[in-house]
């Protein structure tokens, strides 16, 4: 048995998710998302998001991504992001590739962007030598374990829409930062400016399946296309539907996040003053960062699945999923513990 | 509950097979891949395709064959195709757009292209001018059901070859060529010349799903990167795997194969003889082929999905799936007898 | 000396075009179409085209081509043409590779295509599993030397607009077009409903030089970036003005064309009757299309440059061009006729 | 007449490049590079690069730049480069749309990029969640004036060699860099290890026209294909070859590099020490960096024709060109003076 703090993706899938699956295989049904469930789902992601959205299911999480830029970019834009995220380190080139579109990557503060490392970017608005940027992309929770506070995606939002831009956010752990925040899902997303959400299911306990939102519809006239282009219109939908639905419906998806959470600052607060542990990022959804030897690392993932984030530095990051128990991350501690 | 004979895809997914995703669903296991039921399942196509062959799975067919020609083509090479194929009609467009490339279009015949009709094509080697003509993308079973025979693919893969040309199959229904021939999945593909091929499972009873295979393994060498940037790497992967597994290990891709196929078959033959009903292809596979009148089309959707292939003749397609029943083709049938 | 009916851009500069680049290369001058000659140039462009038109200079005429049809497309697009059209045959690929869409290519008629043959492909539009046609696009004077009627143009135009659709044409050689129909430039593009268009310097007396022209100028809102990105904004612009100014500012333009035209003509009529000979194609402008034996073909080619058309046909084409003279014709035809 | 040290495109034509155009205006000649011009013109490089290489010519920098990289490059590949670098920040995303890579920017010192710079980057070859570092592309002399010394060059080619990586040099002002050197052209190319070369004509006098060279001529074997598809295949060739020619055959190149990089020398040892002038790079070759007040600039600006290089820092850069004078240099510094 894996005992893994790899990735929130190294857990299977929660057993209510499953049971919905399976009570979804009735039949025959018709495909690519006109099927009844499509329509249930669609109807539970308003009620948290709001009634005048557009919505479309795509397989994973850099297609959410990369397909919602495309929806909004044209090849002579750029998207500006942080360094560290996910659309720019680990998508394997897939955004620059699929919207042929320039990334501008700005230094991230514990995985977070400011409007004031941003501003010096306007000056290439209107020049045709330059790439023109489009959208501000924004990941939440970031991808050092960080969470935008709501104040901090408005001003985000607020100087993407006074300069012509966009906002998008990278939602793949939303449900984390919404519990984190104790906030609902639209607080994070619609109420404070964002034009275009990837909303993150595959980590938060479904087998797979993520959501592109559109807050602004115009920008969504042609994203059935785009996504059929793009490779990700699935046939048999009504499976990744009948996931949503358990997720959302009544609060299986704060459920799985809060857990998630929960065991990341437990271990975190078990491993604070130990003298050959660093924890080196706040702690503030499912993700502990921390330095350690090398010799320790190598020691711990003798028995233990998980990565170095920086070789260099040697800094390790530590994910807690839906599943993680208090029993499984204090086996951890203590295994890091007798390290010492 | 829906009365469908609109695709294969309007199937749910084969119990056995929902069990075994079911039982994949044991604690954590490491992403991308690297799970064992990845491994098993590798196994398993290999007992069918041989030792020697390249394996990647991916979510769905369009990918399979975007990918998978993308992988042996750059944009100056072109896809030589059937009129009819997936890839040129039904895909949207992603093969030119993600691969670049040009598809380069022949008339085909039931379905079938023809090494003839891609003789004058050749002319176009080595003339910066033109498109280059690099790979032969053909379907077993093809878009109007007939099924290309071994001597048929081993001629196409010939000339390919002799004409520094590959030959791809998408292999959407290659489970039911392979039924309706009575032969073994590789006596269609590595043992007569194919490169690679797109080898389907969503239409044969799983839930999503698809496996690239190259035969020729020099040409998946950068696969990995090509699957990752083209939004197709599976993060909880063993729930493909483990569907694979079960469809291949023992024989219910072939009962679910030749169930459909002798479906079709059931439904061609009930109708044959029928003055307001023209069987218009042959039926060698899990898909007939009928003229009717738009009255009668009209009237038969009342209570059955199915598509009208060509609205400006009024042919409609009727696929059968794994699932279908022999009640369910006779009601259909009598429906249709009923219309006269 | 090469004796070449291969084609027009065989020939060289006319020399009241190379002088005016040497009296444009005075001092310095502000780059990339910042400087008076440019400024200039779209006066003269706006006393053929009106008033009402954008205007952007590219170096060749693939890339207006492409750039044009860039300017009006997203990849889940698709380009109406002829089979034989520039477009599709001889760019290769560079429309798909630039612009990501397909190409829809229908049977022409002596280089035409009509509205019959387009209006199948309508039951496409809305339908995401198809590319969406969204631009005809027509050569003038087409590939095959004949020439599209403004009425012609007008049915196109309308057609196209009454399916949300925009025409567009490739005039490399719309001055010979102009000339064959003793019209003025405008009466075959704005006035007839083109809405963007590839207008042609090279084939006609340039050194090199395209221009792109906007008729809807709302298309052209995003151009100079397309244009940047697409490799085409030439940094000293001046040396292309210099020679439109000359070429379209008091009619040689018109000259060049109509000798090309008059010369084609001469040769066409000249080779009518001769029984080892066959004009395969109308001669409406300064192209003559015909059949000869194998033998005859490698015989005139010892002495003369020109292509074999169709390989299989033994279908030549011969070009002339705005220099060609009576003298050089005859020749060329006096060597035919001693052929037989 | 403009005052301009805005840029060296901003220069006309040499006389004696543009006599040569004119006597390459003989009679027709066939078309796309099969002219005794290119010929010869082909002939001339080997003169200076040596025999083993592949040489084509496109119309511009950014052309060569981009079809280069294309040529040694798969979407998935990274493209390793200077912040400051032309194609990052001057090419309007150009790089990524046309090869679909990732460009990897770092921070460079003076316009310089080191290996130690580069090194971090290495861990990503093979992990197919990042993009693959495939080629270092480097400027010569760099965007802000400097110059790459010969072992410099080498140590990048090294690493680049040892990494599996290839070396791309945009060398559109390399021709003032082997002047500031005092080598010939092979010494920062061929000698060096540089892979792939874009050679700038149209900066040192030309009127367009640069060469993309392939010292690895294995690297070259399709890209006929790729200048075609990326619309720099020119159809008129001659008309770039006999600019070559004249601008290599005999020195002029080095003549016309020596002139601009003397200017530059003459105008910085002409301000310094000013104390409203700062020199804010070392002045290596044909450009001058400068900061002054808002007000000096604006001021200036109105009489000579140049840019802001940084308007934050009001950091300007001045370029000098084959055909600078003193006596112009000199009034610029007297301008300059004038503000204190």
């Amino acid at each position: 048995m894996l005992k893994s703090f790899a990735s929130d993706n190294t857990a299977g899938v929660h057993p209510r998710i499953l049971a919905a699956m399976a009570s979804a295989n009735e039949g025959h049904a018709k495909a690519y998302g006109m099927d009844p469930w499509t329509s249930e789902a669609a109807d539970v992601f308003r009620g948290h998001f709001g009634d005048d959205i557009d919505l479309y299911f795509v397989f994973l999480g850099t297609a959410a991504n990369v397909l919602g830029l495309k929806s909004v970019t044209r090849p002579w834009h750029s998207v500006v992001c942080a360094d560290v995220a996910h659309i720019n380190v680990d998508e394997c080139g897939a955004p620059e590739s699929v919207t042929g579109s320039k990334l501008q990557v700005i230094p991230s503060h514990d995985g977070r962007i400011r409007v004031m490392d941003i501003v010096p970017l306007m000056h290439s608005l209107g020049n045709f030598h330059h790439s023109q940027p489009r959208v501000i992309s924004i990941t939440q929770t970031t991808e050092l374990g960080t969470v935008y506070s709501p104040a901090q995606i408005r001003a985000l939002a607020d100087f993407a829409h006074a300069n012509g831009m966009l906002l998008h956010m990278d939602g793949a752990r939303l449900c984390n930062a919404a519990a984190a925040l104790d906030t609902g899902l639209a607080a994070l997303t619609r109420d404070t400016g964002v034009d275009v959400l990837s909303f993150g299911g595959t980590k938060n306990g479904m087998m797979f399946g993520e959501a592109v939102i559109f807050f602004n519809r115009e920008l969504a006239s042609e994203f059935k296309f785009i996504r059929k282009q793009g490779m990700q219109l699935v046939s048999k939908m009504r499976f990744i539907a009948a996931q949503f639905i358990e997720l959302l419906r009544d609060g299986l998806w704060l459920e799985n996040a809060r857990n998630a959470n929960s065991m990341a600052r437990l271990m975190a607060e078990s491993l604070r003053g130990l003298p050959h542990v660093t924890i080196t990022r706040p702690v503030e959804a499912n993700a502990v960062f921390a330095r350690l030897s090398p010799e320790h690392i190598a020691a711990l993932q003798k028995d233990f699945y998980f990565y170095e984030w920086d070789p260099v530095l040697h800094e390790v990051r530590w994910m807690t999923s839906f599943d993680s128990t208090e029993e499984q991350v204090m086996e951890f501690v203590h295994a890091i513990k007798r390290l010492a």
